[in-house]
């Protein structure tokens, strides 16, 4: 053929999105919000109901030679219950599309769906169906969530204002260097199938990565205090990229101090273990699932003495101008991070 | 490792998904109805949100060396609307799980969001989200549905009764022959490409299988003419396999009339071509995603003269006994079909 060729990686993720998302307009006067936020918004009278869906496929977002199947199955219903955390919103059900190549045997199957029934419990949320088919490669899990939020509860990526404070649960980064650990192991044990890999000292970060939680409780303290935040959005890719989208959605711009991003000791260490800066892997390690929110400065006062919020510094006015002080007080710009899938 | 491993063919499609079902319960009061009907069916007030998902692997469900994207994003998207129809729902949003693999260009996937778009403007669905990601095999597409019914239209499987007829739309079998006719030209075309496939005559055939409508008119017609089927279910895999649901959901046997099953003329004297009886390729065929439902003894005469509704038979007290009276007069039995993907 010789038609025109343009690589998707020309693109990127967030290029592909915005195309895709100009081609299409909204005709239903239910679909509040469409493509663009963690989930979409769908209008039912006094509630919205929310949905979101995130596609798992073999060989790109696992290994099945480091990744039980129990905790892939967890883990794919966790990032979708993510998703509707970030819009504040409660998780009720879900469906699973599957594709099985037929290297999984029943056993397998059945495996993958303890994890996913484990994670159901866990949450609160009901497999309410789905698709099953053959694959002719590997494992495909596209897990499609449904939640609802009470209308002026539901928190969208574009709500942030001038000196809202910017909040961000958990600790950053392990995640991604729990990926590095299993890597590294899974090279030791393919040179040397004699030596077990020695995990036992990384426990915490190999944790993050296989075995992600969704900050569901964060929602329900949140609402406890009676507190919505401004924007909010879930850390998949990390938080420089999250945090660029809260700033363009909302239309402002954010400084953020580098002392300030919660780094889990053992995550730092491993960090200069594998000789990356430990702030990278906070900033652009992805895979944490912890929530970015910014708040009301009138909101501080309640939340302050939280001890898995953190408050990273605030929202500005100059927007486009995303910037980190440093430790030693310089001004870094926050770079967004490209899709690291394509 | 020496676990047992069982095959899941040995299971088959149904039976994989009543022991996924069983090991599930529902916790939350808005999930109405779960795992077993074309779509689920959440309680929102005075209505139900239905949801469906359908997933579509290459090699598996399309070929693309005779399927092309703008097709193939229609049928994705109608396939979907169509399991909504099955519920006697309309249709309102869609969320798309997309993995590419670096063979697809930017035009390849604005082709496939061609079809996609126009799909969505038929059935007036918009798509609201999704999760675009790369693959490291071929194209997957998994996309789910959000449609509505009110709550005393929401038509299940398990709804049939005694003496209700059994109704069909449209014709059968011509999707099933579309595919075959493809193949079939695929393999002249790979053994010389220098013929050129002759698909003119076989057209109905082949637009039947790559691009299929969701039959959302005949939705729209029973609604205006106040008809609520007793139960309802799409015709993605064949004639036999739907009415075996229906039955069992319903707690009825069935019997139909061969002579009374609907087969477009080209689609019987394709199937003689291809030395297949025209019945089973409307038995066991598949895909032509059109509605089978049962109505009331007394709904019958509004639609009796409707030009694509076919009476074929009615729903018996006689549970587990599915026949079908040939054109002989013979009495055979209705065969569940496997799956044909494992």
């Amino acid at each position: 053929m010789d038609q025109k060729r343009t690589e998707i990686a020309q693109l990127g993720e967030f290029g592909l999105i915005d195309r895709i998302k100009s081609n299409f307009s909204l005709q239903n006067p239910t679909s509040l919000k469409g493509i663009g936020d963690d989930a979409a918004v769908i209008d039912i009278g006094t509630e919205n109901v929310l949905i979101s869906t995130d596609m798992m496929l073999e060989g790109i977002h696992f290994d099945l030679a480091y990744m039980p199947l129990q905790h892939l199955g967890y883990k794919a219903v966790a990032i979708n219950v993510s998703d509707i955390a970030a819009m504040n919103g409660k998780p009720e059900q879900i469906i699973i599309g599957l594709g099985l190549s037929n290297r999984f045997s029943l056993e397998a199957v059945d495996m993958l769906y303890e994890g996913i029934n484990a994670a159901c419990k866990n949450y609160k949320v009901d497999l309410v169906g789905g698709d099953t088919t053959s694959s002719s490669s590997g494992l495909v899990i596209s897990i499609t969530i449904i939640g609802r939020a009470a209308k002026e509860k539901t928190v969208l990526r574009s709500g942030a204002k001038n000196n809202d404070i910017i909040c961000v649960t958990g600790d950053l980064g392990a995640a991604f260097l729990g990926l590095q650990i299993l890597e590294r192991e899974k090279q030791v044990y393919q040179a040397n199938p004699q030596m077990q890999p020695d995990l036992e000292k990384y426990e915490y970060l190999v944790g993050r990565q296989l075995k992600p939680e969704a900050r569901m409780d964060i929602v329900y303290e949140l609402a406890e205090k009676n507190i919505v935040p401004t924007s909010m959005i879930d850390i998949s890719d990390g938080l420089a990229s999250e945090l660029l989208h809260l700033g363009k959605n909302s239309n402002t711009g954010s400084k953020i101090f580098e002392d300030k991003i919660p780094i889990d000791a053992l995550a730092y260490d491993t960090a200069i273990e594998f000789k990356i800066d430990p702030t990278t892997t906070a900033l652009n390690g992805g895979e944490d699932y912890e929530l970015l929110f910014t708040i009301k400065a009138s909101d501080f006062e309640p939340l302050k003495n939280h001890p898995d919020i953190h408050f990273i510094g605030h929202m500005h006015d100059n927007v486009n101008q995303n910037v980190m002080i440093s430790k030693q007080g310089t001004v870094v710009p926050i770079q967004a991070q490209g899709w690291k899938h394509f």
